[in-house]
């Protein structure tokens, strides 16, 4: 078994046209609802109206009916006089228009007499003041084409027209079929073993499939055992419209949906050029479209976007609707692979007058980074990739509004700015704040590169022992920026539950039995290691496993709780997340580094606001670890 | 009791402060959910990770788990030799990595040389072809704030991080109800009597809380009667989260809301400076929205689209959403009345390079005119109206893209033309065919002006006997036109069941005992009874009512139902439509009037194929009435 490589176009034709000789892309049939519970289905048939809207004429007025050629010449200052009964008669709004009358005369301008006699100060013209019978709709007109998503609107006119059902069409029903001896079951088993994986895929593919008109349904958990998922698909190509199998859709020895298919039908596609995504599989089985969705949740997602949600549009009539595109500056240079097209995830960011797209994690197995994108931006099969500063274009997974609105933070990451995305979602509906870890030095870049709003940053200069100024200095000596305070943060030792080695310092770093595991350079950490070493006369060299290095907090904790390492420098809430001990040792300064430009405008209004609140500083502290003294103030500006 | 006139801002500003002073806009608390049934839904509170994803560092590839350092300077030209079990681990992709190793070679540049050694024909990085754990996720970071709309993404993310449930806004619930001594339930009377009308404003309203979040309550039906009404209102005030009174809201005798509201609480607006939906009531009781809604449908939908959905969402801790906006060539000059802000309905068409907005009916009672609408434009308070080919900003309710898909038909109705619009969506969807009625010529004057892609006619010129062409050069002279058959249509008169009088040809007419019923100058049908009756010698003095003009088939087959006229001249299905009688007299020729460039653009290829496909013509030929043998042939251009 191999994989192969074919262009989305040509797979998505091969796809087609197998589904069309199965006539399995004719829109389904339809089903009557009530009105009222049809809401957002889509018509199966065309409906006609049963009655006339009005169905008579009406007065659009409370007044008097009248014949408008006994009218003429009526006015304020010569008015008229009418007969009730036989040539003026009351109406309300919405009364049928009596016999020989074509006009009704408002209230207002009619004066009772009292004598069976009115006077009216206006003339009225043939039909003036009336809805006439069919106004809105004619009995036998069209009200609604077949293939029509049903608005409110929509639904209210179905009502009006003399109809109490409608028919619409079936929603396609998609089974789910999560395959793999890795799995477990969401909550299942606490803690998580080594190896074990939660199915989230299938939740994914459920909500997809109902967000795209569908009804989905979640088989069971089926091991890499061959018979039991053939047995399954069997059955279930028997009850759905279409099935979905997730996993084992690669070249590996417990790979086998492809051959499944094959054997329950014909396998049109296995492998398409694409990024994530790659290893997909299309076919046709007993009439029924048939698809091996990989594993990567990523790569899931996407391929389901591609293939599933067209298919789904089309069982209902629908058109697939298309995203919104715009146009966007892409904040690092991408290098993609010929011969696959890529979907790159991308934040944006509206940074000054520039639409920003930044990159985020590229692997097909975070998740996070379909959370936080706000667009995909395509990469073509035979380019070699983009260059920074290059424009690109994004198709828009949320609202430019949104996107308007986010604050991007780029830099070092810290466990109260999760705090303070919250608090400001909290506090302004539909603002957020979405920051990427990159370290303080990598945020201080970022603010260069004009992609990010602020940069958390805790750089200690070696020589002055003051935070981020040098930094700044040097790396964004062209900008004005401002330096706003989060917190006071204590930097420790991460070390095993009950801390068996006993330590207490710095020092203890260069006893013979201590293995040590460090960060790496240019992260905040490292600086203060460094110094503080520097300080108490300690060489780098006397500490053993100085030389390896992590690229986050947790990464260092995650070798202490396996034992590969005795103990790391890093923060409180990292050794807190793997249920680690923690020796406080150091005091730092985590600070904002806010371009003036951006510190002024008023997208950072309600965070400056928040920062300077007690309630935020309170929750901050709560925390443990932080000392929020002087959280809010501005400590510098250049 | 009078009706205010408060600007719209105005309005909203004293509703806006009075619920907040009543702590009725917090956003709702939280209800507990399977993370599969949220979709949709908005979370109450932040959600952090309970575990790392993945939680241990696990092999992105099938092949050998290695330490990074052991692999340097292997190739292909110069692989290197490690020994299994010590130096190499075969894994799986998702395995954990065996302890002490830090990365993976891929199967394919491995080879088993079968005596415990393996030949590497790559070095590798060290963390390369490795997911470290924490990479999606780290435990305890925050996966989604507070106000997050829940999409098929997230739901997969909230398993990943080790949730099963998630805490979601309770939807906000919302009583409807619809008051009036002439409402009916749909369905509840057949035929519909004289001054019924039928609730449909309930089945909108309800639709529309349900498309902005909330759930609906249809209250009874409630007829004109103040003590019952007042009734209801404090006990749904006691249920629900807001209540809707629909109907009562204007300052007639029997408009009991105003009163109600001011009795159960605080009356804030009576009267908004907005057309429709001017008789609108803002109230707060019992710490409640409390909205008297007007009873004219379009009303009712308008003032609910900007007072009930910016409330709902705010309840939900969202943004209100906003429409896109574009600009458009307004067709028709509006005069619009000075001091109130109106919402005129535009229907859209791409029309060759411009976008033109063609006003629909500005009737309050017009539902179709919301239903047929792609966008509302707005005429300022302070403004007299807007000139035609001026470019007004349009609020659009329908994409962009399916603006793009639909053809505009303005001319003389018929109903083969509905089915054309139904076999169009059905054949080709997400395309569409809108048809708006004003008589042949106002169809060939609105093709010079440039609104739509094409006009049906039937004006027959009464010198040389042939339709549309003539009339053709007149008006549309500076454009090429084809001019496309759609079938042969028969004329005859309107008749009251079983012919009472006896009527079989035109000169009866002229019978001192048949009232006749004409049809307006310029309507094709006008100028077709006037050609005719020259050809009999017969002088229109000798028809009795001669000069009593409909603007419609149908109104001219209202008057015969309702015995105001003996008979009218029109077609098949007006009188169809009333349960009348018809006598067939003539054949006329209803032709689609089309500009070459639209007629040669790709946006007309599926109609014109669908109007010479047999299909469509067998489904014209079964209305009866009609003769279907030359539909679809260019029968003359320009």
């Amino acid at each position: 078994m191999y994989l192969e490589d074919i262009p989305l176009e040509d797979a998505l034709a091969r796809f087609w046209t197998a589904l069309e000789r199965a006539d399995a892309l004719t829109p389904l049939t339809g089903e009557e609802l009530a009105i009222p519970e049809a809401l957002g289905r889509v018509t199966a048939e065309a409906v006609f109206a049963r009655v006339s809207v009005p169905h008579y004429h009406a007065s659009a007025m409370d007044g008097i009916a009248v014949r408008a050629e006994e009218t003429l010449g009526a006015s304020e200052s010569s008015p008229l006089q009418l007969q009730v009964g036989s040539q003026a008669i009351w109406v309300d709004t919405g009364d049928p228009l009596p016999p020989d009358t074509n006009a009704v005369i408002m209230a207002e301008q009619v004066q009772d007499l009292g004598t069976g006699q009115l006077e009216i100060l206006a003339s009225v013209a043939p039909w003036q003041h009336v809805r006439p019978m069919g106004e809105d709709l004619v009995a036998t007109e069209l009200v609604l084409p077949e293939n029509r998503v049903l608005s409110a609107v929509d639904l209210g006119a179905l009502v009006a027209a003399g109809h109490t059902r409608v028919s619409v069409r079936r929603r396609p029903t998609v089974a789910i079929l999560p395959t793999g001896s890795e799995l477990v079951e969401g909550g299942d088993q606490t803690p998580l073993k080594p190896g074990a994986i939660v199915d989230f895929n299938s939740v994914v593919l459920a909500g997809q499939v109902s967000e795209w008109g569908g009804t989905p349904t979640r088989l069971p958990i089926t091991p890499d055992n061959r018979t039991l998922i053939r047995e399954r698909v069997a059955a279930a190509l028997g009850q759905y419209d279409v099935v979905l199998v997730i996993a084992g859709s690669s070249a590996g020895s417990e790979d086998f949906t492809a051959g499944i298919v094959r054997e329950l039908g014909e396998l049109l596609v296995h492998g398409v050029a694409i990024r994530p995504g790659h290893p997909l599989i299309l076919g046709v089985a007993q009439d029924k479209a048939l698809i091996g969705i990989p594993g990567y949740p990523v790569s899931a997602i996407l391929t389901s976007e591609l293939f599933l949600k067209p298919l789904l549009y089309r069982l209902q009539g629908l058109p697939p609707p298309s995203r919104p595109r715009t146009n966007a500056t892409i904040t690092r240079k991408l290098l993609s692979p010929m011969g696959e097209e890529e979907y790159v995830r991308v934040k944006l960011g509206q940074v000054g007058q520039r639409l920003m797209a930044a990159p985020l994690s590229r692997g097909a197995g975070v998740i996070m980074s379909m959370v936080r994108a706000d667009g995909l931006a395509r990469i073509p099969r035979f380019s070699e990739g983009v260059h920074a500063g290059a424009t690109v274009e994004v198709e828009l997974l949320r609202s430019m509004d949104e996107v308007a609105r986010t604050v991007v933070a780029i830099g070092s990451h810290d466990f109260a700015l999760d705090l303070l995305s919250n608090a400001l979602a909290r506090r302004s509906p539909g603002a957020s704040l979405a920051s990427a870890n990159v370290g303080s030095l990598g945020g201080l870049l970022a603010l260069a590169r004009g992609e990010a709003h602020l940069a958390g940053s805790h750089l200690l200069d070696e020589q002055t022992g003051e935070y981020n100024v040098s930094y700044i200095n040097r790396h964004l000596a062209d900008q004005k920026v401002v330096l706003v305070h989060l917190a006071g943060r204590v930097q420790g030792l991460i070390v095993p539950h009950g801390n068996p080695k006993g330590l207490s310092t710095l020092t203890d770093l260069a006893r013979n039995d201590i293995l040590f595991v460090n960060r790496q350079r240019g992260s905040g950490t490292r600086v203060l290691l460094d110094y503080e070493l520097k300080k108490l006369g300690l060489e780098p060299r006397h500490v053993r496993g100085y030389e390896r290095e992590e690229y986050t907090h947790l990464a260092v904790a995650a070798d202490v709780a396996s034992g590969a390492a005795d103990t790391g420098l890093g923060i409180l809430a990292a050794a807190r997340a793997l249920d680690l001990e923690f020796v406080p040792l150091f005091n730092e300064q985590y600070q904002l580094v806010i371009p003036c430009a951006h510190y002024e405008a008023p997208i950072l209004a309600p965070l400056l606001e928040i920062l300077r609140g007690s309630e935020f500083k309170a929750q901050v502290d709560a925390l443990g670890g932080y000392d929020v003294t002087d959280m809010g103030r501005v400590v510098w500006q250049s």
